[in-house]
């Protein structure tokens, strides 16, 4: 995309061993970016840096060189050794670091609580934490959420917002951080950023850059939007973001795509398919029939709170047993064509209607591997059968590319697919 | 921990706006940080970026400046006009693109297939997988494990693998790039680091974290190994970290947490509770009945291949009819204590011991919320029982903290440790 004159660049510096280790999963780097770009600002890197203080310069020093506006640090402002960031960020800003007494006295009144509640050594958090009230000159200190305040601190032409590592106290506090005067003075500066989803099913990544060709030579400008297309989970989410000026060419990018690939394409606005199918099953009665899936087109459906609703229940049927014994799958029709065929398929549909009482329901009976496949019925052969109490019916028999979880995931993606387009009338892509 | 004379130091550069930007979760930055740490390289930095070539560019120049000897890429090798990995390395290495004829075929090969199958234009694939079969001059490239070739190239005195983004992909080419004589090069330097992990579940770290400090007083020298707790997903995970030399003092580190937490302590070996659960439920025959967690403990089940040896089924009883009809739970008892108590628990036992015609079962009926609860009865109480067909149970009703999710997941994460304590006979820690 290119840069709208005058845009902001940020850069976020996430500290922390732990989770440059792998140990913990950082969730303020991609918080922080969300929450920019809703701002209009460009964020261009985000660098993960354990708890040394060469490591975490060199970051600050990186971010300064590739000309970084804004630099958002995380983590690193606790009472131990190995919390330096405010030290750092002091030194990079070319700033001493004084006590703030109004600070100290903030934050040993959190403390005093703390001491009293667990009877610890009042004393000796108060030393500890006297480290946490040292500020770099200049700089505005930002009342601790926990027992850490962060800091705005200007740095030569660039600002650096200095934030504590635990997300529940990062995030009140970078709302905090918003309302100083440098970073109003900044953002003012950003114009903000609008971004439209589009969520397709059963294309390749291949097809959809084709398409922005075709749009391309078409005469629409893509380079005044920035799209990305991303395989997730199965489904390609394809994602244009644009400032003001690029309404009319985001609008372009989005109908040409429509228009291509209307029988893959099943989200215009970002909704999700869960949350499509949620919809589309209320006021009625869902039964669930899986084999290979094992439970996790339930789980699926019934992360969605309120699920109960309308799923009365499911089998798992992972035996034969259980398909003749819980869903009165006919012993003979596995014999004949086997436990995983479109005939146990639609039997084991037919079953969890009849044994919920439900009037829709959908099978899946498959092979996840690693062992079990044959040439006729490979591993990743999975039968599927969405069905309505009055027989309209919705079969399929794909071979599910990958290993047993990418097989026994995207199983339980496509029931969620077959039940939008069953329930929905859509016209099926598969 | 103190770092060894001469160890390697190596960066990690992520690339992939839709990662950038907090769309999908960064799962191969932590991935390969922790399998270069047990090869005993120490990782510097993390730093992830859009698909701009001249923030990519920026990224290795960083790396390459805080003299970085490995810098591993992740991601912006398919087929698309963002995917510049391959053309910027080469480019940071300062090597020609050229045309490998024999990967091209490779790839033609793969992609021919998926054409077939779903009649997509042959020829837009080809050309755009082209792309993918230019390398750069004298690097090593790695066979596809989707559509991308990943490459390894030297760049003056360091080395640069360039890997795909998809994890899938990723974790397997990792394997390969290893094998490359320019990586093994490189790593025969490296000191290699151990690890140990100890699991327990049912005790808060805060115990752990007072048993070092004894371990310590005892004259262990602590200092020598690197140790790390973290809750993880409802158990906790202490990894202690050693190179060779202080072997000793990881052992005595063991030894001391197992003495003190025996009840708790499941694994002193890394192995995880679903590993031994399958383990123990050889020869068996296993029946679920599930309502609040909604298929999860089937799924987490099953997602073990060979789970089928043992595995009957379950049954995701959402609803009272289900638990009536499907696992011959008496009405009148879930009119009596509710759908959601101790007697229906064992009910619900009982019913998937009868209907999967198994020699144990397992139920889980609780209030995932957000709604449902009630002053007797919070969001988050669950009831379960663990059962064998001779009558012998364990039966717990804990209140689980969280949100639904949490619910949802530590209600079958409970689920597989009662598995564990009825089959092993090991004293019950709830």
């Amino acid at each position: 995309m290119s840069e709208a004159a005058g845009s902001i660049r940020a850069g976020i510096v996430v500290t922390g061993t732990e989770v440059l280790t792998g140990r913990i999963a950082d969730r303020n780097g991609p918080w922080l970016s969300e929450r920019l770009a809703e701002l209009g600002v460009d964020v261009a890197h985000i660098l993960v840096v354990g708890d040394r203080p060469g490591d975490l310069e060199a970051a600050l020093r990186f971010m300064a060189a590739e000309g970084m506006d804004l630099i958002v640090t995380s983590g690193g402002l606790g009472p131990t050794a190995d919390d330096l960031t405010a030290e750092v960020v002091a030194r990079f800003a070319g700033r001493e670091l004084v006590l703030d007494e109004e600070m100290e006295g903030k934050i040993a009144a959190i403390l005093r609580g703390f001491a009293r509640r667990f009877s610890f050594d009042e004393e000796a958090m108060r030393t500890a934490n006297r480290k946490q009230a040292m500020v770099p000159e200049g700089a505005i200190a930002l009342d601790p959420v926990g027992t850490a305040p962060g800091l705005v601190v200007p740095a030569g032409d660039r600002v650096v917002a200095v934030l504590p590592g635990p997300p529940r106290e990062l995030r009140p506090m970078w709302s905090a951080a918003l309302g100083t005067a440098p970073l109003r003075a900044l953002l003012d500066r950003a114009t903000p950023l609008h971004r439209c989803t589009l969520r397709m099913f059963g294309i390749p990544e291949s097809e959809i850059a084709k398409s922005l060709r075709e749009i391309e030579a078409e005469g629409v400008p893509l380079p005044e939007v920035e799209i990305t297309t991303c395989l997730r989970r199965g489904e390609i989410e394809i994602d244009v973001s644009y400032r003001d000026e690029a309404a009319a060419t985001a609008a372009a990018v989005r109908s040409g795509l429509a228009e291509r690939h209307e029988r893959h394409l099943f989200s215009l606005d970002g909704e999700t398919i869960d949350s499509q199918v949620a919809a589309l099953l209320a006021g009625r009665r869902l039964g669930l029939a899986e084999s290979c899936s094992g439970g996790l087109l339930a789980a699926r459906l019934t992360d969605v709170p309120g699920a109960s609703a309308y799923l009365a229940g499911g089998v798992v049927a992972y035996s034969n047993g259980a398909k003749a014994d819980l869903l009165g799958v006919d012993p003979g029709l596995i014999e004949a064509h086997g436990a995983v065929s479109p005939e146990v398929a639609a039997a084991m549909a037919v079953g969890a209607l009849e044994r919920f009482g439900a009037d829709v329901a959908v099978s899946i009976t498959g092979i996840a591997g690693p062992e079990g496949g044959s040439e006729e019925k490979p591993v990743g052969y999975v039968c599927f059968e969405a069905r309505l109490a009055d027989g309209t019916r919705i079969a399929r028999q794909p071979v599910i590319p990958g290993g047993r979880e990418d097989v026994r995931e995207r199983s339980a993606l496509v029931g969620m697919h077959l039940l939008r387009i069953l329930l929905s009338g859509a016209e099926a892509p598969l």
